[in-house]
């Protein structure tokens, strides 16, 4: 059940007051718990335009206002992680507060509804003030980020991309702070090209070696030059390709029996300096080299993305410096984010959010103070790029 | 319920007589099954002196006929390995026939029952015709081989050892033929040096490698050099020291997170041109070499043992030319036998059997012919050996 804004603190910002109603709505993925409808109300309230966009169990919607010029989106997500062990918190997870320490803690704090409320404020202020703006300001929000994350962003970019909608500009919600808000923007993401290789060989007998084909020792070889294969050195905003095996199996345990077949799960994160057809192609040719007898199945996460430079990384770069004094270093490292799906728009693309120190762990949490401070940086950017 | 010798066909011989009441015993490992009674009632019968040597759950007998001069031990078991899905047998596993095609079939009739038939039958007919016979003769039998062989042949040679008992030839019954009865004896057999290798490394996530350390990829290349590691060229009698990996596990099935372990086991099949200890300090000495986190988890499943020649060779040589009209080949490939534990004594030992394609299989059998033929053999090597 939603709570009733009149039972939080009269002390609160409208930013906290909003993480907090958002946080109190338990919204594991994919289940949106009635968030999207709270940020539709006051979207619709202002003058945005809402489009819901549900696929499959997944709630979306994308929000516009204006008439004219570029278009900023702000994108982001209303699911959440799960808990976790609710033992290990200090204070349940979905029902927010802010500590003695000045923290507001619970989940979704950090990852990513603290962002959601602030851009949601910035945009009201803005609008409040430029209620005839130029440009046109959006929201692409979605309940299937932490999930399989098939029928959210990527969903809705189809459709915009169907419906020749325009996205200039788009600000993402994540995380991307470390020690301080504001230390990192990211400008783009290193790309993830995962596989699962079974390697073939002849079951036998340890005592009968001639009469089996040991895969782990045909393997051997290959996964060695594969760990030392040179993939690229990366470039001014990438670091080199990495490789790393995470899963090896083979034998059902008993040690007198030579197994039939090796499996391998390995996963690329990858830069701009290659693509992931040549490292398809590369990586079968290490193993053809090595006369393996094999099965490779590819799953491509996400292609890299970057937005080296342009109109958002210099309002977003001035924005935070201009608020919070501090500039900037942009950075393309850690996982992957929603905007490997959206920069497939041509859109130039930033992610700048809090501090991601807690995200996934127990007792997520974020400075309240922070939440206000970037609720400015993004009313800031909104400016920089508007007016 | 042993049967009544009553209800079998007046025209077996004594030999497969007695193989199928042993058959019709359910004895897999470690319950006898009153195999052994049977066996020792038999043999007092013609003057043996029976010690049963039962340790732990397992049934053994050590029995000696005989007042001067060395001694033959014939040595067996009777356990059998499980029969498997009985629904995949022509019929069924402890109901012993003889089919259409002259096999005699059901679990034990190649491994091993067929072989003590055999056995006890050439000693009665030997033992009828010398009842005053120089040498000893001795049977050393257990129910344990097919399975710990903790409690099997290991303890009573241990007690042999601590009682001063004499074991001047031993012929183990083990199936040593492969394409035609006699055609392969084994004078010894190779050793099995098993370990489990732990390789340590640190956790982390694919997307941070400089924060983790990947223990697969560590051990890459010191797998590589073990499987590539020429250990020795082998001699006349055993083929070279083969090294095999039969487990490799490392991961959890989470494509995105870099193992903090690696577990691999391998197995040592070695020849007399090796010690145990040399293949542990080299083994380590690769490890070392490629800088490895990692702990090594030992065991010694058997030292190799070799009767390169001897009266007991010549014998069992001789024997199989006499009666089969073909000289066999001299051979120690395989897995290992309880020959092992026997060789510590001093003894010459020499494993004489059935042939072994179906042991350990459904439908289990065996030539009846060619059990009669084995204790013929068995006999002609009593009297080269006695006369």
């Amino acid at each position: 059940m939603p709570p009733d804004t009149a039972e939080l603190s009269p002390t609160l910002s409208p930013t906290l007051e909003l993480a907090i109603e958002l946080m109190r709505r338990p919204s594991v993925t994919p289940d949106d718990a009635g968030c999207q409808a709270l940020m539709i109300e006051r979207l619709e309230r202002i003058g945005f335009s809402v489009t819901r966009l549900p696929y499959g169990d997944v709630d979306n919607f994308w929000a516009v206002r204006g008439h004219r010029g570029p278009v900023l989106a702000f994108a982001g997500h209303t699911d959440v992680v799960p808990s976790g062990p609710e033992g290990q918190w200090d204070s349940p997870p979905f029902e927010p507060l802010i500590n003695a320490d000045g923290e507001l803690c619970g989940r979704g704090a950090a990852d990513m509804k603290g962002s959601l409320a602030a851009m949601l404020t910035a945009v009201e202020r803005f609008v409040a003030e430029h209620p005839e703006h130029d440009g046109k300001l959006a929201f692409l929000i979605t309940s299937d980020e932490e999930g399989p994350a098939m029928d959210g962003t990527r969903a809705v970019v189809e459709h915009l991309r169907e419906t020749h909608e325009r996205l200039d500009y788009c600000l993402v919600g994540e995380p991307s702070s470390t020690a301080r808000l504001g230390d990192i923007i990211k400008n783009g993401r290193r790309g993830s090209l995962g596989a699962v290789l079974h390697v073939h060989g002849v079951q036998g007998h340890v005592a009968y070696p001639h009469l089996a084909r040991n895969p782990i020792h045909e393997a051997a070889p290959a996964l060695d030059a594969l760990c030392r294969e040179h993939w690229d050195a990366g470039n001014e905003f990438f670091p080199a390709t990495s490789f790393q095996i995470s899963n090896v199996r083979a034998g059902q345990g008993a040690s007198n029996v030579i197994p039939g077949d090796l499996e391998v799960v390995f996963n690329f994160r990858y830069s701009t300096e290659v693509t992931h057809e040549q490292l398809r192609q590369r990586t079968e040719t290490i193993l053809d080299a090595h006369g393996l007898d094999y099965r490779l199945d590819w799953t491509l996460n996400g292609e890299p993305f970057l937005t080296a430079e342009g109109e958002l990384v210099d309002a977003t770069v001035a924005g935070v410096e201009e608020v919070i004094g501090q500039r900037p270093r942009l950075a393309t490292t850690g996982g992957t984010s929603d905007g490997r799906f959206i920069a497939t728009l041509g859109s130039q693309v930033v992610e700048l959010g809090p501090l991601n120190a807690t995200i996934h762990k127990v007792n997520e949490r974020v400075r309240a103070a922070d939440l206000d401070t970037l609720s400015r940086v993004y009313e800031t950017i909104i400016k920089r790029l508007f007016t």
